[in-house]
């Protein structure tokens, strides 16, 4: 009776006395969708009956017929040959009927001890995991790519801003750093996220587990799980991993969209500190000069679409009851969409680190454009014994003065400068030098080149272990 | 020289010296979503080449080119054979491409006075001018749907909730006008949106204007645009429109999501007031007695995603400078998503709401649970002279009495009542009773049956007006 | 028995046996935060009174009392003497209660015919139309400020960009009516959310309407009502007009933050456009040469706040069954933190324009940066016949050699340009200029000096009007 | 001169010509929210002091009054004499202010070495880890109430619903231990965030470190942090910790809002499972029969405030160059209104737990509704050989039969159940009660009473340890 099957419906079809409506069949299916989860549904479904087998439940036949059956679908998907049907709602009745098809009784005893509810939340977790797993390679292959950009820069003087005001002089090599300090963060918390979806919802069934004398550790084994979900309500009803998963992505497009940020305004030509090359940036259909930033660009309004998904998701399990309810059939498209920004911005930005040209000559005009030495000033001056408020109400003075001159700190002659403190001598140039500055920040953390070095071996030392 | 738009890229080709590589390619295209807009561009074209023949930019013979060439395109598009090309990155460099190889020059003049940036506004902007007219119509839909199951239920007696906690009694006719309420401000919301949707951006080109004599009003009456749009700059960096639309489109799902519970805990056996029609609801792959109402239950996880692309969008803009920048390409696809969502949800709805069979008995037993006349008794005593707060602590006394000996206040007798307050009188028993309660509350908006059939000739009437 | 409402949860405590313990009363208490309805509730009192005895529902002598000790309560309040209690829950309890120990039985009569419900959502709607038409002020007020800045610098010439790349030469002023028109569409909006907002919904009472024979119409035009709300069940459950308020809002914001994106760009020093008076910045208090544009910056990251509010009150109503929850107290807080953030900051707003200081010699220096008018060029040779995208490719060629020459568009000799295109004359200087290429986009909505100073004249009889 | 900071924007006064207005002001000052780090403020000052002194950077006896007159300022502030004022801006100039007009020169050489940008960070990273640790203990505190909850429902029958529809028999217990798996995914959430966190900033001073020879990881280790951030950029504009913070947050709100919904449901009169002590309720101001399930109506409520946190602090971030930015000011309010939430929530719910009264009759009457053993059956009919599909489809008729009978399985004769399949024998009438069907769930997750007595058992370990 594999017919039973042939139509969305009717897998209950016998308690109901009214087919559904071609509108209602495509609002509520998810094939279309869903269809993504077919090879971790059929890993799962192969461990399933490995374990049936294993407890006796189904026979060793059973099992051998479903594994060939299985084999032949995942061939079929694999070449594009499996035809998907929208009257079988979802992922898991078209294999389910297919494996009929081709096997008969054996596939129909696949169900056996399983709900459909705990087997997509096995699936969603199993592709879930996947996902992390390639992010977290293509996080810190974003991360080699930027320390390679900082390494070549671990020289370069730039000006650092704060309210995009010249604060202090930095090495644009430190400023990558930062980046992959921010990047690092993000493989955290994708590994955290990791530990809490890789538990086995399997074998909660629909939502009370089942009668048949199940072994879900050894799911679990077969499956690669570190352990099973502890109470079967919440197994078949949790959606806290995509939930952290998805706000985990957030920052990672957090992080996109401020170096997104800080790429499209260095390279505007007023700031011309970088170039970006051509194959990332496109044209105008009226402009003919033109050349944008597009990918840059472009991540940063992929952010708004993760931070939406977020919302999105959070707004889906808001008050819901238990156990298993059709919204949470929701959960897969902001979560595949959340995947596939994530893994392409992440892929185009390591290789986009490659094509960034930094015109170090600029970045030291501007360095010099904002008094970016004056807090090198007051250290000084407290260096001399004068505390620090009151050195920094001096130094304001003297650029005040400069100011009015239009010149820099470095440019006032020594008799200038004595006339806001006669703690100054004529050491007091080197300090001011924007290459003594940065030297100057020698600890962990701080910008001088060599801690700069330090810091991307250390990263690399981890990246290699 | 038609080839030099066979590729994507090749618009601005001769200022790049590299070609865009396959990832950057396929990450910066929208033609597979914007794709959709395709006629609403063939009609901002044959009106911009209308104007601009009509202003002796292009010739006549030009002109007549173009429409020649955009009928044939419409009818490839409608007809499927459309061949869409990644290379050439969205659907206005597709089309246009497309035109050149039909009439050659003429197709190359189409551009002149005009850039994407202010065709994708437009174009955006009457897509979503199109779907505000078909949610409106759809909302009524829906509205409609929602007073014939009102008036069927004009008298039909169930207990009004407040916190979920048996209130007063009320009518389900009462009840469903609510919803009609609320779909209605849904109506007003987006006929108030098409206001500043129907601005017409064309003219704007680049960022600055055009330098050639356009007649941007001509454009706008051909477009049934109500106004131009008065700063280029605006007109191509803003998305208000789509921002605005998509938070009105969150109110309807907003209102969906509480009619969606409403639904789902009405149909739980234990309330049982309500069944749906079996093809709004499907069954279970292993619980064989199952019939779950799926419809309402995805409509009310459809509501996160819509509240998701309203934050994807604002996010989107935050902090965009002007004019236009490529983040913005980014607000096609959660704006489509919200047409799709709406309209099927909206549709689906509207025929539901035929699908609902009430069970009078059960609201009646549930609306006597819970004291739900206690207010009548307590205006009772208010009419005899008692202030309103004496009144209130009377009745509630009478409540806890009640409580212990576990009858309603209509149960008790004369001698009962009395204790609580020597006002009472023998006519004290119709004021009780489920149908005085409901009749008694004659005014506009109350619950009385004529009130409701009131409201609903009055909706019927602005309905057909 | 005044004595009766000392203590919140005496409202109903002959129902209860046990008392509401501190921390639930601390957690469920609104006072501290609704106490700011406090006028807003009085009003609406008053004019029920004034109703009710219209109806002969209270006596004339009982509506004396209550305007009696309504008056009495607000000069309490005024002077900042009135006693909030934290046990009587809520702003209106609170006063309910004050006026009873003032009037005595009168004031226990107050609240007949009405509930908290319907009660507290006419409060709400009272203080949202009191702050849209503050808002609507404020606006029109910074859109007046902006458009004399836009006026001072009709013929500033700046660079246009789109990408953050130079596009076109546009003036200074028409970059700021930019904003004059998002801030427009900004009051439009606030106008459209208050016919919403502005409808009765006293007499709905608890949820049914009443059994007292109240006129609605009455109280509604007493109180400047445009109509009562038609039904009761969604009178008092209705939140829509605070979500449609505060999504106004947040785009409002999203105006300020782009607004105040170019802000803090501009008074970068590499860039250098304008300056913002020191009375808006702050410095440092570690790097003395500090000037900050904190009010800027600060509007920018307060962006968020109003977002996260709507996200907020959109999750609040999110399946929320009919009628009023508990959970409804939770609309007041974001409301009232998006009403004060709009307020100030618009306030702010307007008078830091009137602070900016504009660089012109820096604006043109960054014009003359980018082949600003590589798209006149195009122009003058589609105009001399070559279809346009020909003429866009043969500059490109033009704009890729100047950059190997290191040089503008205008410093080619008219033998260079020719080598692109013999169409070219020596008129061609004319275009190339800054002033030619603004001057040329002479429409509505362009550049041009005379339609920004067109454009300004629109507005300011608008505004006048 | 320690009257150079008595006003704000004087600590940087001398570079400045005109001062802030006190619109201003108050825009940016944030002392009335962030006061609430003044310990945190002052530990980290003190660490800085001892520190500096170990460095030989300050002298021992300045580092003894800035101990002396920090010990002080700690005392004013817990007395409550501490005046803050507006116009030194934030807690940091508050307190430096008042140390240097305690002890002067000492005073003005605290700030050697750091910067306000590093100062904040560490103080908000201090008061999150403290935040962090009280939600943990509060969590687990009503874990453990939760447990007891379902050690006294170990055995109490209720129906398991799926899409609000009677699925198959659980425990109340069991569907407690739900609750108990959330909230220690919760616990292990905050735990992660907690690493991420627990990092000192302190060092980085505005941006790019410090030229004084400072020690970090001694205060580090003096304030209990793991590590110091790596980065100096990274360390003073990084707030993912808020964020990952928030999110977690907004996971725990989910899951009380999922439980508050349940409650809210389960003690509404038709549903009738559980009572929630009266001081937890509230009753209605018209509506003398009312008791309000209040407490989880509100919290389901204030869900959305922390979705909105996070989305607030999303865009907050999105987009912000490097390295600090005003907008991160905007860091403190979303935060603090989520611990508190948090806090407050989660101690109610400890004790509300303990106010539950369960009703088991209501329950079982529920169970009995729903043909809930109808998989048991199913299983029933497949380990009498029969395929799952075969057994699932055989079982949807008896349950139409049942439907039309109006009768339970339970209740059909054995002929009558022969008629759906000839496997059934009277050993069937076993499976098909309500206990059989809860104790054959007898696995790990699973709802059998036994398994429910374990898994409180292991929790109770794991929280013991």
């Amino acid at each position: 009776m594999t017919a039973q099957l042939s139509k969305k419906g009717e897998a209950w079809s016998a308690r109901f006395s009214e087919p559904v409506s071609d509108l209602v069949k495509r609002y509520t299916a998810s094939v279309f969708f869903d269809k993504r989860l077919a090879l971790f549904d059929i890993a799962g479904s192969l461990a399933h009956a490995e374990m049936l087998a294993a407890q006796q439940i189904i026979s060793a036949e059973d099992r051998a017929e479903i594994e060939r059956g299985m084999a032949q679908i995942k061939g079929e998907i694999q070449a594009g040959s499996f035809e998907w049907l929208l009257d079988l709602e979802d992922v898991h009745l078209n294999i389910e009927k297919r494996l009929t098809e081709l096997v008969g009784d054996a596939g129909k005893r696949l169900h056996t001890g399983r709900s459909r509810n705990d087997q997509v939340a096995t699936d969603i977790r199993l592709y879930v995991r996947a996902a992390i797993d390639d992010i977290v390679v293509l996080l810190n292959g974003l991360r080699a790519a930027l320390l390679d950009l900082a390494e070549k820069n671990a020289d370069t003087i730039m000006p650092g801003f704060t309210h995009m005001q010249v604060a202090q002089p930095i090495t644009f090599g430190h400023h990558m750093l930062a980046y992959v300090e921010m990047f690092g963060r993000d493989v955290e918390r994708m590994l955290d996220a990791r530990k809490r979806v890789n538990r086995l919802p399997l074998g909660a069934a629909a939502l009370a587990g089942t009668t048949f004398p199940i072994d879900r550790e050894r799911v679990a084994r077969t499956l690669g799980f570190d352990d099973v979900c502890h109470n079967s309500l919440d197994a078949v009803s949790d959606r806290d991993f995509a939930i952290e998963f998805c706000a985990a992505g957030a920052l990672v497009m957090t992080h996109i969209s401020r170096m997104s940020e800080e790429l499209v305004i260095w390279m505007s030509p007023r700031v011309g500190f970088i170039d970006i090359a051509d194959r990332f940036c496109t044209g105008s259909s009226i402009m003919p000069q033109k050349k944008n930033p597009d990918v840059p660009e472009l991540a940063r309004g992929k952010t708004g679409r993760v931070y939406g998904h977020v919302m999105s998701l959070l707004t889906l399990m808001k008050g819901q009851p238990l156990a298993y309810n059709k919204d949470n059939q929701e959960d897969k498209e902001p979560l595949f969409d959340t995947v596939d920004t994530l893994v392409d911005t992440l892929r185009i930005f390591a290789d986009m680190a490659g094509g960034i040209t930094v015109k170090p000559d600029n970045m030291r005009a501007a360095a010099l454009q904002g008094y970016a030495t004056a807090t090198d000033l007051a250290d000084y001056l407290v260096k001399k014994g004068l505390p620090f408020r009151d050195a920094h109400e001096a130094v304001a003075r003297a650029v005040r003065a400069c100011d009015d001159l239009r010149c820099d700190l470095a440019q006032m002659s020594l008799d200038q400068l004595r006339a806001f403190s006669d703690l100054i001598g004529d050491d007091v140039f080197a300090v001011l030098t924007l290459e003594g500055s940065v030297a100057a920040r020698d600890h962990v953390g701080g910008t001088a080149p060599n801690q700069v070095r330090a810091a991307i071996a250390r990263v690399r030392a981890q990246l290699a272990g």
